[in-house]
């Protein structure tokens, strides 16, 4: 058993247990992780005996709980990296921080005929707001094509890029495969040609030190509740000389400077990109996850569930009826296929069995479209998997075979 | 002793109480409300023990919280008299709500030289939002005067509408002067140039009944947080009719209905307006916080508030050193300026009297300037508020005169 399996403590997930009282196999940690018990209580707390809004109050209480969101700010830059918690602003979520980008940054800088580069694995969160910033501004969109075993092919990016070239929007490691991008590569070819690139960070985040400064992007963007904190919360990251650069993305309350009917001017960032009251406990409890998540060490957790992936795809190999997506080296995230059973049947078993995993598009209909398949099955593994979870899935399969034997 | 108030338990909120153990007397309900025990219970199962994402896992749990987070759209729905629960969008909050609309139906419907308009009394998310729109589309902003005790003149509505009119956007309730608007009125007088109306509902949802059916408006919006329920969450109501053509605000996952490279479309509303993992726990806590609200009933709830509003009135006017803001009849909201006293000095003086108030432009800074000073002493009512909170209040501003004096 790898040292951080040994560490990790299923009991600190309250959510990792049946209604029945048995263990529950939670293998859908890419959708959305379970939150340990520290979560849960920071919340409570701050929606109960602390609570109060943020930013205008004259009492106490308000200045506290306005401390608490911005040490939660501090943190998330501390904890990747960034060279100043201005360049973090909170939003409702990964999707939420591209829209952002696609609006406020993407409506001034492109236009009739420029090229945004995306690739064939991009889950839809990175690919339908550049569509939709496409249809308004007549900018085109060009499709990075991927290796052979299921991973962003950097040749084909160079390739692609020219002068038009934009911006370059990737994930940095692949929902549906597991594959983990070069970040600094493709960044360095996006800069080459004056190009700004976007990583969705969404399953990288939860998995692997991030260091904004060594990867030198432009924009990264990741959810809480993937990383082990509250729904509703998410992080959108940017240099600090282009978030200064951009206009407001919602207007509204905290994000202005004065209003006036006669002409309105606004915050500096990140402020100004925070409109509205914020996600007050949310932002507090994301903090409580980091916490948790950094005690671990984001390192040990990419080799542990790196480890539990290659142990999956060793096992399922040896079934001999099994198609395998994706490179062999996976940052815990394994999509398979077994042989005469369509996804959704064997989930709907593996369920029965207190084996949670996913079926379906995972919301890549274009990465399905290329692997030939409508749907794949999914395993993904967080901080809490162990060999047990894969011993319980394996032993749904051989049942789920067994069935449609 | 209203009725209601006897009815109050304090004991539910576990916010009330400060953190040496005394009753905190709390008139910042305008600004963000305490939430009861059941609230934060809920989100404590919901991220806990019951925690899975929605919509798109093939096992019990997640279709589980599927269910529940429906079922608290359909709760919203029935709450706010909707026809449909399809005509119930979750938001991050009002301030997204109304930046939606401005983006999704503002982009499609309103072009140069067309007219918005809005009141002297408006939330600076009911104006920004708008100010953004007008500068993209060329159209122009018209405000709505204030009758002389602060309500909204529907007289002075009817003077500016034109065939150029596309949209009145109005707050139901003033976040600062609890001004009431005869929204069904406003609603009519929109209709008869072929305007659409958009109502800020944040201090009416947690104040009145609401019968959207009745009201005849177009867009109806409101914050969780000021309902009781959590931060994170919001409401926009819209009439299914105009949701169906609206196109999408934010794309991403859980809003299409296929992606591809050569075409993406889009699902239905509600789901159309809801991209990316929705606020799953804050969906569930606010039909809590409903269900609580509901129990008291919004009627007598506004009597309450609006009968403690009336007699701190009455008190503050006794004290011959006071400027009260707004109409007699208030629900529960109460402006005021201590003679000789600057309101931040007042609000810190109450803070160490276990008083809660605001003191500030309460984002409505043209009302500031229309009031023809730079902030106010707001003291506002919840559901847990009593005559205690208002003797407290009275003390503090007693104990500021003599400090003053």
């Amino acid at each position: 058993m790898s040292e951080a399996a040994t560490l990790t403590r299923k009991a600190d997930f309250p959510g990792l247990v049946t209604e029945v009282g048995k263990p529950w196999h939670y293998l859908d940690t890419a959708a959305s992780a379970q939150k340990p018990q520290v979560v849960v209580d920071a919340m409570s707390r701050a929606l109960g005996r602390d609570y109060a809004t943020v930013h205008r109050g004259v009492y106490g209480r308000s200045a506290r709980m306005t401390l608490g969101y911005e040490a939660a700010r501090r943190r998330v830059a501390d904890f990747i990296g960034a060279r100043s918690e201005n360049e973090v602003v909170f939003v409702r979520g990964a999707t939420e921080a591209i829209n952002l980008v696609a609006a406020a940054w993407g409506m001034t800088r492109i236009g009739q005929g420029d090229r945004i580069i995306l690739s064939t694995l991009e889950h839809h969160s990175n690919i339908v707001p550049w569509q939709m910033l496409a249809e308004r501004t007549g900018a085109e969109i060009e499709v990075c094509p991927l290796t052979a075993d299921g991973q962003i092919d950097l040749g084909g990016l160079e390739a692609l890029l020219s002068p038009r070239t934009k911006l370059v929007a990737l994930a940095h490691v692949s929902n549906v495969l597991g594959s983990v991008l070069d970040a600094r590569r493709a960044a360095e070819l996006a800069h080459s040609v004056g190009a700004k690139i976007l990583l969705d960070g969404c399953q990288a985040a939860p998995r692997m030190k991030l260091d904004m400064a060594a990867l030198d992007c432009d924009f990264y963007v990741f959810s809480g509740h993937k990383l082990y904190g509250p729904t509703g919360i998410g992080v959108l990251w940017a240099r600090e000389d282009i978030l200064a650069h951009m206009p407001p993305y919602q207007g509204g309350g905290a994000m202005i400077e004065k209003v006036a009917f006669d002409g309105t001017t606004y915050a500096p960032p990140p402020q100004r990109f925070e409109a509205g009251t914020p996600m007050i406990t949310e932002a507090i409890a994301l903090h409580a996850a980091i916490d948790y998540v950094d005690a671990f060490g984001p390192d040990r957790l990419f080799a542990h569930e790196a480890a539990l992936a290659a142990q999956l795809r060793a096992e399922l190999r040896k079934l001999n009826a099994v198609t395998l997506f994706g490179p062999e080296e996976s940052a815990g995230i394994v999509s398979f296929a077994l042989d005469g059973v369509h996804p959704h049947d064997l989930g709907t078993i593996l369920d029965e069995e207190h084996v949670a995993i996913r079926a379906g598009h995972h919301c890549a209909q274009p990465l399905m479209e290329h692997l030939g398949v409508p749907a794949t099955t999914r395993a993904s593994f967080g901080l809490y998997s162990d060999e047990d979870d894969i011993a319980a899935l394996m032993r749904g399969i051989e049942r789920t075979r067994r069935i449609f034997g």
